[in-house]
Formats: C-alpha cells, sequence, structure tokens
C-alpha cells in the first residue's frame, strides 16, 4: 500500500523525467534475466531522481512481471556506486530533504523486497551506499579482487541509517557490523569474501556474469511463490524495523543535516573536493 | 497458559486415540535419560494425529518431571522424518487444515520450550518439517555422513512457516538461511556441521547414543532451574514473535492452501509419487 | 530521562559515599584517553556501592566530555572481575534487593551506551557480571593466555539476566550463546578469541594496552558524532528490549532470590566458602 502512495507522490513531485538515461536496463528473452547498469556519471552517486528512476525500474519489474531474476551492476568503470549524493545534504532545505530521504526510503525497499531473485555484480568499489545497494541483492559477486565495499560513513562525518546497519547485520552478524561502521572500514574483496559480506570473488567481470546467471538460473528452476513468500519471511524482521522507524529517522535526519556545524562540514567537504580538482 | 487452552482443543477433537504405537518412549531408570523414537511408517511423516500424540509425551514429560534430559530419534531405518505429512494438505477443507495447523504450531513449541535438555539423534535423512525437529532440540548429532537435513520446501511448492526459518536462523545465523531456504538445498552431514546446522556427526547411531549421553549427562550436573530460565530466555525472541504471529500464520496457510492452483499442484504432486511406486 | 531520575534515586540512597577508592581513573592528558581500574578487593564482586560508584564515574565522562576514549581494566592480579557480589543475594529484604538490581542494571547501561569508545583490558578472570563489563566494551583485549571469561551462571544456581544473554548473542551469535550459558562454560583466551567472545589476546599487560590505544587512537580519528549515532543503532535492539523488560525482571529477581529455598542455597553456598578459608 505505501508503494502507491509514494508512486503519486513521486510522480507530482516530476521525478520521472530525467535529461539522459542514468540506467540501462535489458532482458535476456530466452532466459527472462535482465541486467539493470547504473550509469550515472561520474560515481552513480544516489541523488533524488536518480534513486527515483531507480525505484521506478523495481516497480516495473515487479508489476509486469517481465523478469526471472535481475543483475544489479554498473556501466562505470571501476565504480559500482560511491553512495548517496551528498550534494542533497548541501544547501538544502526541509522540504527537498525529505523528498530525497523518502525517495531514498522508498527505492531501498523496492530493492529489498522483490520477489524475484536479484544478485549484484560488484564491477567497481561499492561505498556507502552503494554498499547498500549490493547488501540488499540475494547474491553477491566481486568482479575483481582489487574492489572495496563498506560502509564508511564515520569517515565522511554522516551516520549510516539504521537499516543500512541492520541489512549488513544480517549478511556479516552484529558484531562485525558495528565493528565495521564504527571503524568505517572499507573491505577489500578477498576481506568481504572472509567475513560474508560478499559470497564471491572472481577475475573479471565476464566471470561474474557467469556466476550470476548460474545463482538465478538456480533460483528460478524452484517455485517461485514459495520463494518469494520465505524471502518475505527472511527479511521480515528487517523490514518490519523499517517501516516503524522511518517517520522518526526521516525527521531526525533532516533536522541533524540543518544543523549549522553540519552545514559547515559538508562545506569544508565540497571545497575540499573542488581544490582536488 | 495457551497450553491448556490447546490441550482441551484437542482432546476434544479426539487426536489422543491412535491405533499403533506411533512413538516409543522409554526411560533409563538410573540416569533417567530417556529416549522417544518416532516409528510411524514409512518415513515418519508429521500428520495431525502424530502431531497431536508427540505433543502429548511432550507435556507428559513436562509436567510428571519424570525425565531429567531427552534423546528424540527416529526407529526408522535411514529417515529421521520426512517433515510435515503433505497429505494433510490436499483434499481437505478449512477446519481440518486448521486442525492440522494448530497441532503443529502447539506441538512444536512444547519440543522447543522443554525445560530439560533435549538431543536429537539424527538416524537418517531429516527433511523440512524433520529438520525443524532436529532444530529445536538444544543439540544435533547426525548418526551417520551421509544423512542429510535441510528446509527442501522451494523445491516442494510449500514455504517453510516463517519460525521454522526463525530458528534455522537462531543456529546458522540470517545470512545462511536465507541461502538455505531460497535454495531448498539439503546439506550433507559434513556441510551441516561446517555451517553449524548440526553440531557432531558420528559414524553410527552407538556413537551418536554415546555423543547424546555426554551432552545430556553435563547438562543434568548444573542447577536446572538455572539453566531452564536462561533456555527461556535464549529462546525467549523466537518464541513470543511465534506467538505473536501464529493466528495471521494460521489464517494464511489455510487460504493459501486452499486455493485451487496450489491443490492441482499438490494433486500433480502426488500423481507421480503414485508413479514413482 | 531514566537515567537523571536513576541518579537521584541513588543520591537519596546515599550509595555515593565509600570508605575507600574501589576504582582508579587516570586520563592521558596527551591523547585525552582514559582509563579506569576496578580494585576492590578481593575480586572486584560488584555489590551496590561499587556498581553505583561505576555508574557514576560513567555518567561523569559522559557529561563532562573530558575523556575522548576510555580503557576498563583491574588492579587486582589475575581478576577481571568475579562478577556480582553474591553477598547481595542473601539475608537480604526486598528494599535492598531492589536497589541492587536497579543499579546494576542502570549501571550497565551507561557503560554499554557511551558515546565515547571502549576497550576492555581483561588482565584476569572474567567471570558472570565481569564477563558481562568486558562484553559490553567495544573491543576486548585478553592481557594473557592463561585468563578465562564467560557466564557461568548455571553452575552457580543463579540466571544470566536476559540481557546478559542479549550482549553475548551479539558478540558470539545465538547458538554459541545459548550453548554457552546452559553449560556455564568458562572459555579459556585462545577459545574465547576463536568463538568471537574476545578480539585479541596477547602476552602481558602492556601489549594489552597498546592494543587498546591503537583501537582508541583509530576511533578517535573518525568524526564523534556520526560514530556515536550508530553506535546507538547498532545497540538499540538490546537496548530497547532491555528498557521494555527491565520492570518485569526486575520483580522476577526480587520475588526468585528471596524464594526460601534459594536462600537455602545461598547459604549452603556462604557456608562452603567459609570451609575453604
Amino acid at each position: 500500500m505505501f508503494r502507491l502512495r509514494n508512486f503519486l507522490v513521486l510522480k507530482n513531485c516530476k521525478f520521472y523525467s530525467t535529461d539522459k538515461k542514468l540506467i540501462d536496463l535489458k532482458t535476456d528473452e530466452k532466459t527472462r534475466i535482465s541486467t539493470l547498469s547504473l550509469q550515472k556519471s561520474p560515481v552513480n552517486s544516489l541523488s533524488t531522481p536518480f534513486l527515483a528512476e531507480l525505484g521506478n525500474i523495481f516497480d516495473e519489474l515487479e508489476t509486469s512481471k517481465s523478469t526471472k531474476g535481475l543483475i544489479v551492476t554498473s556501466n562505470i568503470p571501476n565504480i559500482y556506486s560511491a553512495g548517496l549524493d551528498l550534494m542533497e545534504f548541501y544547501q538544502t532545505d526541509e522540504k527537498r530533504l525529505e523528498a530525497f530521504w523518502t525517495t531514498l526510503q522508498n527505492t531501498w525497499l523496492k530493492i529489498y523486497t522483490t520477489s524475484f531473485p536479484t544478485v549484484a555484480v560488484i564491477n567497481g568499489h561499492a561505498v556507502a551506499g552503494g554498499c547498500l545497494l549490493a547488501m540488499s541483492c540475494e547474491y553477491r559477486v566481486m568482479a575483481g579482487p582489487n574492489y572495496t565495499i563498506g560502509l564508511n560513513e564515520a569517515k565522511i562525518g554522516i551516520n549510516a541509517p539504521f537499516w543500512f546497519i541492520d541489512v549488513m547485520k544480517t549478511l556479516i552478524g552484529d558484531r562485525k557490523t558495528e565493528s565495521a561502521v564504527l571503524s568505517g572500514e572499507m573491505f577489500p574483496a578477498e576481506k568481504a569474501l572472509s567475513i560474508g559480506l560478499v559470497d564471491k570473488v572472481v577475475q573479471n567481470v565476464p566471470d561474474a556474469l557467469n556466476e550470476a546467471n548460474t545463482y538465478l538460473q538456480n533460483a528460478i528452476s524452484l517455485i517461485p511463490d514459495s520463494r518469494a513468500i520465505m524471502k518475505r519471511d527472511c527479511r521480515r524482521d528487517v523490514v518490519e524495523k523499517f517501516l516503524k522507524g522511518r517517520k522518526e529517522e526521516l525527521k531526525f535526519i533532516v533536522g541533524n543535516v540543518l544543523l549549522p556545524q553540519n552545514q559547515e562540514r559538508f562545506k569544508v567537504y565540497f571545497e575540499s573536493m573542488k581544490k582536488k580538482k
């Protein structure tokens, strides 16, 4: 129900129209396996319109039942996604912030609760919100030994939302999650594999796509309804806690981001970024 | 309190009388360790009367305080239990389904919350509901390297109830549980051991019974009250979520099983089974 | 809010004045890292006044923002802490018991929810409540291979409170926690390391302090606010369940401890202790 309502809100905000195609979606007609590729230069940062478009695609895939399984990957070399677009936090106002955060919440929920199987082919660094995107799929293949993945918010000066943390807990347990988020550590591929943050590390993208297809073909061979019900039940605790806490979080985030000291921190951050260029 | 009420419900349904002894119970007079052996041909499938009898035995053991520790095993070669009796799902009606599911829920709760220590001696394949039975004991010994254990519902076209999933999560964690139920994998003994789904694998039943007795004798040497309170606290989250969700689940299961497409699926299943014979 | 109220209650009870200094607190002026050393002979047992003093120190550290990171250790050779002072359970009354348990609850919450990073340098056995103290820090270094740590309540005849169990679950998972508390096992250093109950084992105290300082300096280098918010979110489930259950637990504990059979058990225990001397 919340989906429909949010959909309408987004429609009114006219987030649908984007000037160029930020996301490529292809479906193999034979296997009915789809591949969604993020291609928003320079680093697939998750802005309001990008997240809205991503959410729309997941809505369409869910409603049309046009796909039997989905690969989520990137068309940008060496970057899976750099995470939330920090520009959305800076020199903004309450209304824009609310739209941003609500879109993030809605889109994540769609990704996390698909009835069809999903695989992240992580063909670049997966940072913060980019790590969340990968973590929300059912299976994670790292398409190269030199990529890193993690929630590094403590190094940036924002906080990973509670549901980022809860999703990570389901993958690597409470202790390793606390350690990871309180250190802001980005895990190299092999380390990520050893703690369970990814499921497989291969040498290149073609091998990763093979892995992903194997996973999806096995998933597709099972009874879809049974699978979807059990996926819902597996993820129910995280989802219910999120639904219960999302409003309070929205309020907290909006208030916190607009604090003068935090705006100042973003200012310093963006000025240091400019100098790097 | 819920126990008493359910007891009365079952009484009225006259599930107590079974034509032959489906479960054997022996208690060693010296050690006060009991052994409960399932012996319902051909595969210890969990039907309404079988589950009711099992629940009654757990009630009696709990009330009479006649046992200090319990081994749960099978008298059927190579089968621990094949899980829920699928016949209970086919060509049935609302009332019978409700009785079946309520009996399953009640009996499981009794097994999961015993004040005395329990060990599963898994001397055969433990499939779906059979896996749940083993998972609900305190300690699991696999009595042979060739047996398998798992929740394979996704291959059958039913769904493992949420509390099957929650119990598995307490043993092997959230990630491995999602992977296990979404693939329907049956784990060979050594693999089950490596992920923590069983605690020990030995070569044969006598070795398994030795292991079980060692576990129980150590447990019995501790203060029973302290142990029982802490066991309740260890399992409290799973039990409270179950109690909160059991009614809604009952309603969902009854509605879902009686859907024409699912009845058709069971029909196909049973006809394919007949052909195999 | 609960903190303030409890603070006032404690004030009225005059738990603040203690005859000798039971806890030593030093802060390095350069690094702003503090070291809190328990030194209550003979075994750092956690009595009402000792817990109250410990809680006060944590209050002051939190309020004054005088520390950037805290090491929690012992000044008693070979003993980190033997846990709750069992004398508080014996020949007592409802009012004293309530004060004891409330102080324990309050002090633990303060330790568990510090905004600053904490490390346990475990330079001796950490038994029951002493294990909880170590488990509640962010990072645990065992300062010698011969020390042990665990919740051994099942051997003593009391029960580890549900939140001791919940904290342990966050460190070593549900299955290992149930196994640990139902066996009352004290884990030697290397075993504790292998299951994740401690994070590091070194040969001696200086090495342990080095480890602790390294952890804290890294933690301090991150954004304190982001870190504190995420620590709160990491520990939120345990804290919320504790807050919801603490009153009922208080009532249960008071009733249970004062049962004649349990008072008799304590009597036997203390008389056997006297004979040992």
